[in-house]
């Protein structure tokens, strides 16, 4: 694949933005490293003509941008997403720099949708957003100082997947292919009710079970066939509960 | 020599800027990142609340600021400059891209102070300013559509300018305690006896349904906490089948 086959398969996705000309610098970012394809998450003001003003001659990428009222519609269709932060969280998957991350996304774009996923300015991601992605990743910055602006952010990222993108791209490991967001997500929900209907997991007393399931299986980066089998097991044992 | 005493050798010498705002994103682009010393030849509006309120919390940068009446007076005392350029020109130099160019700054970095170079939005470098530097430098951009922003062309340097002169901590994974082979062996063997009693699994026809889930599981790197996890859900599903 060439470089600009692998960069349309790039979403950069920015969740809860509050300032419109944020979403314009982001824009404008993006189209100048190549890429295209916008999606918004409840963006607070959006379309405005702060953004259009912003996005400078990138106005298409605004024109196309696909506003969804959650992260999982967004990452919809994707067999990876990274998700920027800006610190470590407790429970969270290990995490990749941002040069390191384009080249594991680089890898993932070769076999189909993938994701960038910048949260809110003022608050990032919730643990609830970071927890729908595969990788965090973090952009080394200033100890004393690391307030990036969202659209200095998307331009950091756009420049490394551009850079990774046109090197070959570093088969990732494993050789099955991967499983979707949506067939991954099937199967969190799946484990769940089995492990409610066996009494194992009380919503109501949650345990940070599922966080820590996701974490688990998170790392592990599930091929479509392995998450057959698995759901396989579960329903095998939930016919034997019923 | 350290990663900041390095990055305090690098001024970020900006001629000619049109608008206020871009010299305040570009301090905070430059903060974030570790540098600190911002030079401006005759910029068109300086000092001024746009640039202030840019800058958001790396004023700092602006106040040491240096205003000079000429790029000579700017580059005065430095041993090497670098100058953005987003076109080959005739008779100039040979180019760097952005990334191999951090890496040959902050070389000369080590014997004393180095200058990155940014013209006016609009016409770039002139000629005879470019001719007053030792390197021009290309950042790698959509042929279609190469308007980077001032303050995100600055950024971009930065960053590879941080990428250069650091050696970065090894990405911790915030891992647990590891699972020890006994421990992940007594897994394995409870997952297999909940497959057979939920007669999902028939050891006489196995379909190569261990060393899948061998694989699967092998590749994540168990921690301790987690094998306890999966065997009390193994437990519970076992205690509803019984």
């Amino acid at each position: 694949m060439n470089e600009a086959s692998l960069l349309d398969r790039v979403r950069v996705v920015l969740t809860r933005t509050s300032h419109p000309g944020n979403i314009g610098g982001a824009a404008r970012a993006m189209k100048t490293m190549g890429l295209s394809r916008l999606v918004l998450v409840n963006p607070q003001v959006f379309p405005s003509d702060v953004a259009t003003a912003r996005a400078s001659g990138a106005t298409d990428v605004l024109d196309h941008a696909q506003v969804v009222g959650s992260l999982e519609a967004a990452l919809s269709g994707t067999v990876f997403s990274a998700a920027m932060t800006a610190r470590r969280r407790e429970l969270s998957l290990p995490m990749q720099w941002s040069r390191e991350a384009a080249v594991t996304v680089s890898g993932y774009a070769a076999q189909g949708d993938v994701a960038l996923v910048f949260g809110n300015e003022t608050s990032g991601m919730t643990n609830e957003e970071l927890a729908l992605c595969h990788l965090p990743v973090m952009i080394p910055t200033n100890a004393e100082y690391s307030s990036l602006n969202l659209a200095a952010a998307v331009q950091i990222l756009s420049y490394e997947m551009r850079m990774a993108c046109s090197e070959l791209p570093v088969a990732p490991d494993g050789a099955g292919a991967p499983a979707g967001f949506d067939e991954i997500e099937g199967f969190y929900g799946h484990l769940e009710q089995a492990m409610i209907d066996s009494g194992f997991h009380d919503p109501a007393n949650p345990r940070k079970l599922m966080p820590r399931l996701r974490r688990l299986f998170g790392r592990v980066r599930l091929e479509k066939e392995e998450v057959g089998i698995l759901r396989g097991i579960l329903s095998a044992l939930q016919r034997k509960v019923d």
